[in-house]
This record gives structure tokens, sequence and C-alpha cells, in this order.
């Protein structure tokens, strides 16, 4: 492993993304994406009391779920990383407490899932580690409730705003393995353009994803056309446009090969989710899901995935503040 | 590095902790380990409008004085490891907005500096980096209104409950340097037997602390005397006991080399904190301020320090459930 450029890091035996797991809520059922997770729920739930027991329980199932697809045991994983939405990430500390596997929580919002790919290579090229569990989780109630209103309000929710993905996607990171395989990260720093919209997190969230790109794309030496997919986490529509504006702007054209998590898990038309989907779970569940499918049927071969996230909270907005964004990426390929 | 045992791992070329930095508040600035800290506040706010603002402020200015002593600009640190009690972590992502350093979130309640230096040996040792910033933070007034309740109520506090640090403590992990060394990890799982007390959290911490504690004495070969000095982070005076009892059920004598931070940073007699310090300042001021003084002028040479952390919030203490508890531990040794 070496730091090539700013930001990056390179592996000499790039870690292998062994299996994936996703579990989603009904309305991520009815998206056009359904076909690639593993389990869809009735309710948001799951037969639980509250919104949290029902995240917690998400959790606790997409990891059981992705160490029987890899047909691991729990104390095959040497450490895990986790983290959620849910004020001090309780959906992973509860959902994870009973696995017995040491625990790293992580937090960078919505780019928790990408950060915890980016640390498990670390680990597996380095520690002598043979199996990293990554997982990471949100819930449409808990985190409406959490961030913006009670859902008994019926609030009604501005064209910008993202509908949080309810559910959870968990890979299994190994130092071996068949691929496809993590061959660079690029952890982001932190972005913060002013904007003070908490129901526009694209527009929050666009630069910090421009900052990442731009790096990746130095760092490495490469360009967009490398690339047969770049991801990016929960834009949604219009950070999405806005990310294409920007790196046009900076020289690197990215329409044809790119589309975000947000865009693709909900029907823009059916399902009145405003801008798209947004969450922990949202570049997760779509890069355990269909992403992964399509690198494992060789549909896509390279791969940039850019998790953002949006690190903020109810109360530093209530205190006038601006929604500093973050962006994690990983190259994956065949 | 390699991995032995169960959940170790052991450094081939230990990183140095270059240098570290501490700020606290009034009150701990009238406790036993006052001369140590870099910085005192006069009071709470610190000319911010809020506690957030206060404690943000507090993170920003503590990374500052680290790079200041070091000796090195924000540019030349390759990535940061930071976390706060906070929702969302609002007072590293803050604090931390401006730095243009590359940001891993991270989250283990009280034993996030441990968690943060841990991950920051692992990048040193193996990542081509050269210097890695850790820093974590509480704040008494942004915690008690947080977790339990607004100071403005002027709520009774109970015997067993314990007093969040105010301050920051931040931390250089560099590839070369003179030492204090980092030779062991010991990531920890969660642990949670069943303590349901919000106002007992070194109750609900200390089997955390002993499974760690065990775990490295096992995977290491090593034994309470290997040491001159083992700390853990924030049990305080009930969790403290409760440990060095479940210690010498187990085999393990470690009355007379063992202390608490949460213990060490308050005076019992005058301070009227009940049963100590706590909060993710509790063991990054400590260490910083007093621990890394001890190893630097040869008075500690071996350390173990365990930090201690409740995977708790005000939600799940409302919906019933217990503190999962976690522990983080390194070995530090000149």
């Amino acid at each position: 492993m070496k730091k090539i450029g700013k930001q990056t890091i390179t592996f000499e035996n790039p870690p292998s993304i062994l299996e994936t797991a996703s579990i989603v809520g009904p309305k991520e059922a009815n998206g056009p994406l359904a076909k690639y997770f593993d389990k869809i729920l009735e309710d948001e739930f799951w037969g639980e009391k509250t919104w949290e027991k029902a995240e917690t329980k998400i959790v606790r199932e997409t990891s059981h779920a992705v160490l029987g697809k890899a047909n691991l045991a729990a104390n095959q994983i040497d450490y895990c990383f986790s983290g959620d939405l849910l004020n001090q990430s309780i959906a992973s500390s509860f959902g994870l407490r009973d696995s017995n596997i040491p625990l790293f929580g992580i937090f960078g919002a919505c780019s928790t899932f990408v950060e915890a790919l980016s640390l498990a290579s670390i680990f597996a090229e380095s520690t002598g580690s043979n199996n990293l569990l990554c997982c990471t989780s949100s819930h449409f109630c808990s985190a409406e409730k959490q961030f913006r209103f009670p859902l008994e309000l019926g609030n009604q929710r501005t064209p910008s705003a993202q509908w949080t993905v309810t559910g959870s996607g968990a890979a299994i990171v190994s130092k071996t393995g068949n691929g496809p395989f993590i061959t660079h990260i690029t952890p982001g720093k932190i972005v913060d353009m002013g904007i003070k919209d908490a129901s526009n997190m694209g527009a929050a969230m666009a630069p910090a994803a421009l900052d990442t790109l731009i790096t990746h794309f130095e760092d490495t030496g490469r360009n967009p056309s490398y690339y047969d997919g770049i991801f990016t986490g929960d834009l949604g529509y219009i950070g999405k446009d806005i990310l294409i504006d920007l790196a046009k702007k900076n020289g690197y054209n990215i329409s044809s090969v790119y589309n975000d998590c947000g865009v693709l898990i909900f029907d823009k038309e059916k399902q009145d989710t405003h801008s798209g989907g947004s969450g922990c779970a949202c570049i997760a569940t779509v890069f355990s899901g269909y992403i992964f499918n399509q690198l494992k049927a060789k549909k896509l071969k390279k791969v940039l995935l850019i998790a953002t996230g949006a690190l903020t909270n109810a109360t530093t907005a209530q205190q006038g503040e601006s929604i500093p964004g973050i962006a994690h990426a990983i190259s994956i390929e065949l």
C-alpha cells in the first residue's frame, strides 16, 4: 500500500469484496432496483415497537445475512466498521451488540458506507486480518423524526427534499478472494459552501463530491473515461445536476458514465420522493444490491464509488450553521 | 504489523506519538492535574453563544495547538480521526471544518480517543502517511443537555453519576519520531451486562474494560506487572472498583498499577463530582496532558491505555434498553 498524490491510497494486493447483503423497506421495494435486494420488509416496523428498534433489527439481520451468504461465522470476522444516522449511531451499536466482533464505530453521515470500505481495505492489506465486516443503515421514519419533523405532523416536503432510504447494506472485505477488488481509496475532506437549507442536502454535498472526484483524478492520473460507472451516494436529482455542471467547469465531463444512487433507487414519476433517495443506506443498499451484482456479472468492470455525507444535525440547523459536506471515494475493479 | 491472538495488532515499526495538546474548562482547572493542560478556559462559553459552539471552538483550537506544538502545518497532516459525544459528532465536524485535512469521523462514545490513536497507528505504519491527527472532545453543559437534563432544571445528580469533562485532547501520531511508541492495539467488542441506569455509566462500562483487558493480556502474553501504568478512560470511582474486583476474580491483580482518568482529573473531596469524570475529553485530556508528560519525563515507561465508552443515547434509555459498553486498548512504550 502507498499514498499517491494528495489524499489517495493505492493497494499492492487489492482487497476483495467477498460478499454483500441488503435489506430494504417497502418503498424501496416499489422502486426500480427491487429485484437486487436480498430481503424486502412489508412495513417500516418489522414487528418492533419503535422505528429505532426496527432499524436496529435491520442492521442485525443484514449483518447476519452477509455472513450467511459468505458462508462465514462471526468469529471468522476480525473487525467490524459500522455507523448510521441516529444519534450516537445506536442502530449500529445495538444491531451489532451481540455479534462478538471487535467494533470500530465510524461516522461520516451518508458517506459512512464508503468510509467503512476504505478502513476495511487498509485492515485487509496490512493488519493480518482476513475478513472485515462493513455495515451501515438508515430509516426514513427515524431520520425524519430526528433531523426534521415527526411524521405525525404530516408536514409537506419541499421539492428539493430527499427521501431517506429505509434499509441496510453490508459487505465483507477480505484479504483474499476473486474480486471485485478495491484498488484505491480517496478519503475526503470537509467542504462547506454555506448552504443552510436542510431540505436541500444535494446542493450542500455536491461541492464535497466534486472536491473528492477531482482529487481522485489528479492523484491517480485517471479521468472519467477510465471508469464505466461513477456513482455518488445520495446527491439526488438536484445535487447530481450540480455535480455534473461543476465537474464540467473543472474540465471533467462525467455525464456519460455517472449516476447517483439516490436517483437510481426510486422511480421519479411514480414514487413522489422529490429529489430522490438519501441516507446511509442509500449507497449501502444500491451498492450491495445493484452495483455489486453488475460487477459480479461483469456488466460493470471499473467503478468509482463516491459516498457523500452532510455533517449536520438538528441543533446546528437551529443555531444558524451551514451544512458541511464530505465525500469519500473508492475505486473498485475486476 | 501483524495480528496476534484474538483481537490485538502489533507493529513492526511502532508509530510515535509526536506531540499532544489539551484545552480544558474551569472545573478541570481546579482539579489536581491543572498544571498539565495547555490552556484553561475561564468559563464554559469561551465567548460563544451556545455550548455546542463553545465545544466546536475547543476542538478547533486544540487541533491548532497540537499542530503548533509539533511545528507542523495542516498540509503536513495526511488524515485526521475525530469524534465526540454530540449528536452526529458536530463538535468534530464543525471544529475541523476549515482544517482542509481529510477526515475519518469515528464514534466510540468516550472510547473515541483511543479508537482514533489505534486507527492512526495503522495508517502510520502501513499507508505511507507521515502524520495523523487525533482529536476528541466533550463538554459538561452540552452533554447534560443532550443525554440527561437541561442544566436550567437544576436537577440533583445521583451519587453514582459522573461529571462530563469539558475540553479536548489531541495527538499527532507519526511514522517516525522518538516516541513514546504505540506498540499494540487491542480494539474491543461490545459488552452489555444489562445495566440500565444512565447515571451509573461506570458499572455499565466496567465489563467491557475487563473484556478488553483480559483479551490484551491473553493476546500478548503480558500481565499487569509488565506495565507501570494501566489507565482506563472514565469508569470513575464505582467503575474502577468494579474493574479491580472483576480482574481479580479472573486472576489479574491490577490494583498496584491501575488508575482511572475520571478518578484522576477531579478532586474527590473538594469538587463534588460524585463518581468522577467522564466524556470523550476525559481520557483525551488526561492522556494529552498528564500521562504524555509522565512518559516524556520517563516517569512512566510502559502504559496500557484503555478507553471506555457507553454506546447509548437518550432515545434508547427512554425505550428501556440497557447500556452497551465498549473499550479499546493501546499499549504505549518508550
